[in-house]
């Protein structure tokens, strides 16, 4: 269906116009000039005939139903043209016109309506408020932008229409080819997933680039870049930093998912790569359309000069790379034609008065070396250099070998001849070392993505009954659920609680903590009081039933100071834990993308340096392992010092369970299990404080449904 | 004295060559044609006439003594001209000839011969090993590369020749200007630090720029670079990781000082700004050669396009600047031209259909603002845009104002004419919104550094002779000073240290204990056992007298078998402190800067986040200031939670109490004051464990004067 929009037979343009100054003639020119070769039908009642084409005065009075309507003028004629269109069996309409959604209340109901009309007939809308669409094969240019780009393999998805004028713009005078271009505008029927879908199998298209404001559905943008990404590389930069994401929040975890965490989850477990600018994102599609995907880490450098080679090695080691030890017969080779002062070592400097044929020869050299994965070919012209020639060298040694080849030819003038003759041969080159090698990160990254294994999801038998009992009589108490309803529903989905005994007076207070056995820990159950440190709710040490039995009054007074008003039930006795570490686990909700869990280790680390990592739910055993290796504090749970190493397989298995556990239970808003006591291998977890908090906007089944 | 580097009246060229393919034919050419108006005189015993000048067989015949002497022969005749150039009265010489200290060891001892000829004869010398110097203003071209830069404001100092030649191909295309350029090569003898002080006074040096692997003297490029940055901004890129810094460490400080801490920590300190890569230095060197001073952090941008201007107020946000509230008269005003639709808050969209003149318009209101500390101005190449006569609008209106104003003309093609306007007219101009602000922060950060305080230096009267005392004592036991003398060495300086009693029995610990009071914490000590936990040497909460006399025994027999052999002095009796925050504060040493003072939160913040920052002692109550709010941790001492603020005043003391005195006894190697406990504001801080190595490869009298 999303084809006819890229490979239509016939296209009409409805509001194409006589007046250059109209957006209706610059997109029947552009489609007219970039050779299109089916039948173009301009649609305009005032005019017999627009740029030499008949023209007819409306949609119904077409000799066919065109393949693509391109529709451009006013916004509130819109939709009755869409309808038209519609019943001849029209199917794929782009709405150029804006005054829709992103023109306040009116405009809303507008794009309201159109949608509605596109559903009642099956027609497929892009837009409204967008630029158009180009696809260089079928050489269609339905947008009212300047030039068509050169063909190339680069598909390019924006929401921002005058980025993409300035992408294409940029593209002619850096001779970069793309596959498709498509403005989406305000997305209100084809969005970034309908289109990434499509262009996962569209055989033109290598790279997939994307500017991203916001996804519509998030959920479908997860699962659909998680397939498209197993095809091919899936680039995006995602800006506009909005706090629309984030509800209000009470708990730790959602304080602590900003509104970028979600993004940052899906784009990692989708596999995409995510660019910092759009320069990088520019920088990265060069590498992917051009060069063979990067099977190793290891980078080896060519260079007729020190200094950038020594920041192309700095390069390599901020971005997790290596540096490829070269084999003696690498070496010996290289000393053979090179001069003695020459580094045989990697980064192999031929020295700067070094001609093409032994720079090329040198690369090709270290090319054939199998402990080399990747080559970055950097040249600074000197006296001597050859930078003609040397471009031509470094094509010849990219075309023998299958591994990445990019180039940093450093310089301006002397070097233009140079990046000529780059660009025409498909060599990614960049204007500096630290840009060449980041490209090859970003290949690094999208090769470990696309053969990372999926990972599994564990099935669990819960007792979903009590849970459903639990959440329904916490309906009554406003969704928070305490401490022991928390702790129980965990158990339900089998994970480790801490035993504790509620409490309602002083004495019986003494008497359960000697049954629990000394130390004890004694903690105020209170709906109303969140943060129980903070109201001296919590007192560990308690070594006899006398301190016990005083701990409970002051813990009662202090509650009622800090919280005049609160409602107490009672006071906890556990078990004094032994020395473990202790970890945080979390879910929180983003309006984009639904439940994230959160992982992170305890104490300061969450607090003061939110060493934490998040995921859309549900996750799977690849996704934890990656989550672990992303916090920091993990060294901890792997044995630090005088800690040992913690049962880190039980953590794996908390959280696969609470994946479980909100995907069953969709109504959670919000859980925090905090701490979680990991003791030392083999030893187990358990989750000593809970925090449940259900969102009743949502009715239980109609969670359940979602 | 180094101006006669740049301004010489005369110039020799000694291996002045006929043939085309060498140095000293390219350097005599270069001399002449970038218009060197004083004489130029040609040495070369095998030619008459090179180039059309009168050439001499030896430097020692030409009719006078040129100012300036550039050396091109081979590496073992360059001692012998350099003496004659001297003994001729000859102060300035640039040796361009490879084969010394990178060539081995002979080249090594050439290098050294060399060095002590100049001091013999007072010569000052640039190289060898270079590509020579440049100097617009001069019309002096001493120097192998091809083409003069364009006249301009910018220096540039380059450890890599190669990277220079790169760099000045680059300017011609960007039509960049240069006041000088300067190859350093190996600098046997002038050194960056003398540039600097030279480049700080030149008149047509508005921003110097360097290109940095490695200082000869980090104390005096410290001193310089500080006064420097008082007059104009230094910006450095810094390559080249490198171990050679990192000395064998036993301390906690010493490990987390890896090479890279110093040369951050002197930048710093000198106000210099630090580019990450040579791309950063060309973007931040183009605001700072033509916009004035950004007094204020407030941003505001104007834009033609949605998505650009999403990217740029992320960027302004991620940089740590702010973006502009505008006032409602500014508003008011751009609504009067403006289209309804535009946006009239900051960021101002002119909408995509705007010509230059309302864009003009928009620039003109926001700049008038006096809440607008500074402009970014956006242009994206839409259908009616004119992208040239945009640019005009941006110059007229950075013109009018005393604000910095860049621009980010995005696209390729249809900007091309719009960017040769902006270069000419002297906008700094950037293809992506990331980069302009970020150049902006540039001018942001600089401006700050500028006006900061310097801040005070501490004078402490300390016990001096008995530091010096324990020191000479320590030197028997290899430099290394145990606990009790290391916090002994502390309190001479006015530290404050616990006070702990040595035992050395199981009963006399048992009394001890209870004297002190319970509860005590008991710490082995041993010169041999410096991580104390990982040993079992540390008991906390020792609550009677037989704990603490079992303890004893148990602590002995766990070091034996941790350390068999290890020497054991007794087991130190403290009480046990209130709860307090825990810091680190510690002292390494760097080959290249000397003695780096370290702070950081203890605990796992130290030990997992390495959440610490250095400083080059001796620091100042500015740089204190600074050193806190780099630690995230601070929000632990700022009163976190339930943690009450802490005495931050007392930690300053002790960070100005330990500079004094590494100050005075440089023969300190390394220092750990962990913990440094901090109790609640005003009630102070207690060094709790501390550790001294010293180095005796100093004498204590040879440290002194060092």
């Amino acid at each position: 269906m999303i084809a006819k929009f890229f490979q239509p037979e016939s296209v009409a343009v409805v509001g194409a116009s006589r007046e250059e100054s109209k957006l209706g003639y610059r997109i029947l020119k552009n489609v007219i000039e970039a050779g299109f070769p089916g039948r173009i039908y301009p649609v305009n009642p005032k005019a017999d005939e627009v740029l030499g084409l008949k023209c007819y005065p409306d949609i119904t009075y077409l000799p066919e139903t065109p393949d693509l309507a391109v529709i451009v003028i006013p916004s509130g004629l819109v939709v009755e043209v869409v309808r038209r269109y519609g019943q001849r069996g029209g199917r794929a309409v782009i709405v150029i016109s804006a005054g829709f959604k992103e023109a306040g209340e009116e405009g809303k109901r507008r794009e309201e309506e159109l949608v509605a009309t596109c559903r009642q007939y099956g027609v497929r809308l892009i837009g409204p408020n967008c630029l158009g669409l180009m696809d260089t094969s079928s050489k269609l240019n339905a947008s009212f932008a300047f030039d068509m780009p050169l063909p190339g393999n680069i598909a390019f998805i924006s929401q921002s229409g005058a980025l993409g004028t300035g992408v294409l713009d940029w593209s002619l005078k850096e001779e970069v080819g793309f596959s498709k271009f498509v403005s989406v505008g305000n997305m209100a029927d084809v969005s970034e997933g309908d289109l990434l879908e499509f262009l996962a199998d569209d055989p033109n298209t290598r790279v997939i680039l994307v500017y991203l404001e916001g996804v519509r559905d998030g959920c479908r943008f997860l699962r659909v870049a998680r397939q498209v990404t197993r095809k091919k590389p899936v680039i995006v930069v995602k800006s506009g930093r909005t706090s629309a994401g984030l509800k209000a929040v009470s708990s730790h975890t959602g304080s602590l998912a900003g509104s970028d965490a979600a993004f940052q989850a899906a784009f990692k477990q989708a596999g995409v790569l995510r660019a910092g600018s759009v320069q990088e994102l520019f920088d990265y599609s060069l590498a992917f359309a051009y060069q063979p995907e990067m099977t190793g880490q290891r980078i080896a450098v060519v260079t007729n000069a020190g200094g950038p080679s020594v920041m192309a090695v700095d390069a390599v080691e901020r971005a997790g790379l290596k540096l490829a030890v070269l084999s003696k017969e690498t070496k010996d080779k290289l000393k053979s034609f090179l001069p003695v002062a020459a580094n045989t070592a990697n980064p192999v400097d031929v020295l700067g008065d070094a001609l093409a044929k032994p720079y090329g020869q040198a690369l090709e050299t270290v090319a054939n070396d199998s402990s080399v994965d990747a080559l970055v070919a950097i040249l600074t012209p000197q006296v001597v250099t050859q930078p003609r020639e040397s471009a031509e060298e470094v094509a010849r040694v990219a075309r023998s070998f299958r591994k990445p080849v990019v180039a940093c030819f450093m310089g301006g003038k002397r070097i233009e001849p140079a990046n000529q003759i780059l660009a025409e041969k498909k060599i990614p080159n960049y204007p500096f070392p630290e840009r060449a090698v980041m490209a090859l990160q970003a290949l690094s990254y999208y090769h470990r993505q696309r053969t990372r294994e999926v990972g599994e999801k564990l099935t669990v038998s819960p007792d979903s009954n009590r849970v459903k009992a639990i959440f329904q009589s916490a309906k009554a108490q406003g969704g928070i659920l305490g401490d022991g309803d928390s702790r129980e529903v965990l158990a339900s989905y089998g994970i480790p609680v801490i035993p504790s005994l509620l409490t309602t007076s002083a004495k019986q207070c003494g008497e359960i903590a000697r049954k629990v056995g000394f130390p004890v820990v004694l903690k105020l159950v209170s709906p109303d009081i969140l943060h129980k440190t903070e109201a001296g709710a919590v007192r560990l040490g308690i070594t006899t039933k006398k301190q016990a039995e005083k701990a409970y009054q002051e813990m009662i007074e202090k509650a009622q100071q800090y919280h005049p008003g609160a409602k107490i039930i009672g006071i906890q006795v556990q078990k004094q834990l032994e020395k473990a570490v202790e970890v945080i686990i979390g879910v929180s909700q983003d309006q984009q993308f639904g439940h994230l869990v959160m992982f992170g280790l305890g104490g300061v680390l969450v607090e003061l340096m939110k060493d934490v990592t998040f995921r859309v739910i549900p996750i799977t055993s690849s996704d934890i392992e990656e989550m672990l290796e992303e916090v920091r504090g993990i060294k901890l749970l792997r044995g630090f010092r005088n800690t040992p190493p913690g049962d880190i397989e039980a953590v794996k298995d908390v959280l696969l369970r609470v994946s479980c556990l909100v995907e069953d239970f969709p109504v959670i808003k919000e859980l925090d299990i905090n701490p979680l006591m990991v003791f030392p291998q083999g030893k187990g977890v358990l989750a000593v404080d809970a925090r449940i908090a259900l969102n009743f906007s949502l009715t239980e089944t109609e969670a359940k449904e979602k």
